[in-house]
């Protein structure tokens, strides 16, 4: 699996999603292409799935937000007859790279995530309306959809039949949502997921399982009237019209270098390093919310974010052995300032909510991207608002301290906005400040009462902000031995640490995804009983089952 | 590694611990004998500790509480010049099995969580005073303290330095306890996780890793006079004499059942199955408090809890392919529930409280053994109050329906007391069946409001108290079928699946150990880059580095 995986699509080149739009309703169809799979070596049956069909789904919902406001409830579906979707492709996990299938489940989760909390950041409400055998991550894919309808057939099930069938955990959220989300009684739980037929009809819903069943004869109608119900409650303001998502302005270099219009991604192979910078605004920020929206796709913090976005995501998947992300600004911090006061001041203009919304998912994918990340706060750099979220996004943040020989650069600082204060929460639910100065409101307040003033190396230090300030004689040496040291660390390691350190404080459904469930499907994805050769995902289709080590670990 | 591991032990048995009783303050010295190991191979030599040791803190810790109630202050010191404690021995975690190293995390964890909560449970809290390196395990041991005290020499620092050194994770809690208890801000965290000379004096405390920092000429009387100046200030009543723990009545036969008084565990081989029958009391309960602290740990509750936690413990550590553990109660409800008023009458008395305490202990560690479990409430069962938590301790729960042909035992029934309802939370902090009835305080009154009423199986099915009810006809086929089912499916998944499925609701710094960070651990610890030929624990010693692949998953 060498080739590049692009996470850019767009409807027109879809194989295995379509969308029906009907006024406020969107009727969302999965029916998998066979032989769409993004590598070879499987077929899709069964409208199952591999990460090019998650890459089309993801672009559904992200456009569903931004080119269809007018959408209120969603209906996911499946084109096929008798299945509604049997999860992930067991022939592919079977054949991939463990952090081929670490870094699938955690975009699906991501995904997921975001069309489950659809309903309460945008006004768009997801309905599963499942139809024949929903097993697995087709089970995972309803999960995470607001409402579930299922019906009443004696072919139509929910099921979770990874452990039993797969020896692997439904790790896509599944055993959370099941406990968490559904609150199914704990031993009903372990029941349902280990019956490889899963669960139908009434008890299903008995059990909580799903919040409809339905018979099979009034099912469309029904379904229908659901979806008409929702979005006539739904009390989000009548949108205008959508923007148009173009494509990026993206190239990749034979080096691996990757430059788009405002970020630019350098590789240094041997220092196992990719360096992300991020410009400032090229323009000044639009006057009024309405010129923001006739900007569409080019507004600057719009087009920052789908950037960074996509620079994440080609770095997680398609360039393993870069350890190390390190993150530089440079532009006009007032600037940007300007950009992000304009929706701050707008939130309840629709696409203003979007945006902030779409940062708060770009921010919360790098909390969770398995490499080390460091931020260098230089001269000309422009950490305010949502930019500096990424100096507590990161591992540790280096700042320059007072003049550098030969830089005319403006002197490095730190701007604190509202936008450290509130609207990109983690996936704890906390602020990245609340959790760096965990229980401590002092330290906390300190920094919200310097909201706007320009913080250079020695106060920001003395707030807690930084890691380390570097004057001009330190700061090349400190900064490649901390480089040096973590790219010859064991990444396992480095992964399990970042995995704990960086999520101090509560847990929410979704961190326990990303965290607990993860990792315990990470440590399943190495045991010879799921992936040896007689372990359950190579036997899959043969007729045997795995042959399992039976020592309880 | 295959001799029969015993957790039993006795003070005049120790090699690797010593305690000086001084009135209110225990000075416990950790002096590890190096030729002193549980197995061959390796020398425990800087204080570094193996199961064994760790078998012998938990039972200074648990004599502490029931045989020295007059101590309020533990201080925990090293016995040896120039070193508080290396930390686990790595030559032993190189040659341990997987299953023995996670099993080993997990029975260190549950000791650091007792004594951490001696303070709040016993009124008995634990300082470290920490003179000399303090690596890794060692510095866990510090953090589970609940006051840590540096020497401030060129030689004293606390580290972790698993992380760049040995390629795993401070497994044992070290990660949480550093954000979540002690909250080190995040990036000082990664500093410090990275840095294996770990960090001294000043620094130490301003990062917060320490709450003290004393000169060395002052160390010793500081750390004394802080043991007064705590003891003054713990508000536990004075209390009377200790009573004393004799060793078990306990009798391992040929063929790897246990028995002892009132516990029985039969082990079959061909189902991986082991079923522990517990037995109701042999004897009224006491009339009152003094004639129960008469009875010393010969009183039912004691004597079954010890006889219960060594039961968990030896199936955990010495029956490693026995996938399924099956609970029976047999014997007087209304004698079991005596006992139980009796303590939660008195829940002020010394002994009362530690028995009520210690259950807690056992319960939790049932919760997090890594076997599948179920209950099964037969005729002339005894599943009430303490020993009904048993029931949503385990994974399934199975209740006798109406008359069994030739059974003349009492008809099964449930009886829910206090004890249901707050004494014994789980380390989620709720109780039992507050998780099972996750945010449904329906369903939770409806229980309680049947206190102290047996509950048949019709009743306790329809209050949602076992997974399911049989009669006489279904009874056997329905149990085989599931334990066969158990016995065939691979004992990863179900590791993975119970630990996600059993820990609804939110988390605790606890759970939090026992779900997120010893994920993370187990899926190190069969990686590679740490435990391969060239990983980093075999290669440990040899002056060489472990031989990483790069890749980041």
């Amino acid at each position: 699996m060498t080739k590049v995986i692009d996470f850019q699509t767009e409807p027109s080149s879809y194989r295995h999603w379509r969308v029906e739009y009907d006024g406020p309703i969107a009727n969302l169809f999965m029916d998998v292409d066979e032989n769409g799979g993004l590598f070879d070596g499987y077929q899709l049956k069964l409208n199952s799935y591999d990460l090019g069909v998650d890459i089309e789904l993801a672009d559904v919902v992200q456009r569903m937000r931004f080119e269809h406001p007018e959408v209120k409830v969603v209906v996911m579906q499946s084109g096929k007859d008798k299945v509604f979707c049997a999860g992930a492709n067991i022939r592919m996990l079977g054949g991939a790279a463990h952090s081929h299938k670490v870094n699938f489940c955690k975009f699906t989760n991501e995904t997921r995530n975001t069309f489950e909390a659809a309903e309460k950041d945008s006004g768009q409400k997801y309905i599963a309306a499942v139809k024949g055998a929903c097993a697995g991550g087709g089970y995972e894919l309803a999960l995470a959809c607001n409402h579930i309808m299922l019906t009443d057939d004696s072919t139509s099930s929910v099921a979770l039949p990874e452990v039993p069938l797969l020896a692997v955990l439904p790790g896509t959220g599944g055993l959370t949502r099941v406990t968490d989300k559904r609150k199914v009684r704990r031993d009903l739980a372990d029941v349902f997921c280990s019956t490889e037929e899963g669960v139908k009809g009434k008890r299903a819903l008995a059990w909580r399982l799903v919040d409809e069943v339905v018979a099979n004869s009034k099912f469309d109608e029904a379904v229908q009237e659901r979806a008409r119900a929702f979005a006539a409650d739904m009390p989000k303001p009548e949108a205008a019209q959508g923007i148009t998502l173009d494509p990026l302005d993206k190239t990749i270099g034979a080096d691996g270098s990757v430059t788009y219009s405002l970020v630019e991604v350098l590789v240094d192979r041997d220092a196992r390093k990719a360096t992300l910078t991020i410009n400032g605004p090229d323009a000044e920020a639009p006057d009024t919310i309405a010129a923001f929206e006739a900007q569409g796709d080019q507004a600057y913090m719009l087009r920052l974010a789908r950037e960074l976005d996509d620079a994440i995501l080609h770095l997680r998947l398609n360039e393993m052995e870069l350890g190390l992300l390190v993150f530089r600004t440079q532009g006009d911090p007032a600037r940007v300032q300007a950009h992000e006061a304009l929706l701050l001041e707008h939130r309840e203009h629709w696409l203003a909510n979007e945006v902030l919304q779409y940062w708060k998912r770009v921010l919360k994918r790098i909390d969770v991207t398995s490499r080390s990340m460091s931020a260098l706060v230089e001269h000309g750099s422009c950490y305010t608002g949502v930019l500096a979220e990424l100096l507590w996004a990161v591992d540790r943040t280096y700042m320059m301290e007072d003049e550098f020989e030969g830089d005319n650069r403006p002197t490095a600082a730190i701007t604190l906005t509202d936008a450290n204060f509130g609207p990109f929460p983690m996936s704890s639910d906390l602020t990245r400040l609340e959790t760096r100065f965990l229980d401590d409101a002092e330290a906390l307040s300190a920094a919200e009462s310097q909201k706007l003033n320009a913080l250079e190396a020695e106060d920001a230090d003395s707030l807690g902000l930084v890691t380390m300030i570097l004057d001009d004689i330190d700061w090349e040496d400190e900064i490649r031995i901390f480089e040096e040291e973590r790219a010859s660390f064991s990444p396992d390691a480095m992964t399990g640490m970042e995995a704990n350190l960086r999520f101090a404080g509560p847990e929410t459904m979704e961190t326990r995804i990303f965290g607990r469930l993860t990792a315990w499907q990470n440590w399943i994805f190495n045991r010879p009983n799921a992936v040896g050769p007689d372990g359950a995902l190579q036997r899959y289709g043969t007729g045997l089952r795995g042959d399992y080590n039976m020592e309880r670990v």
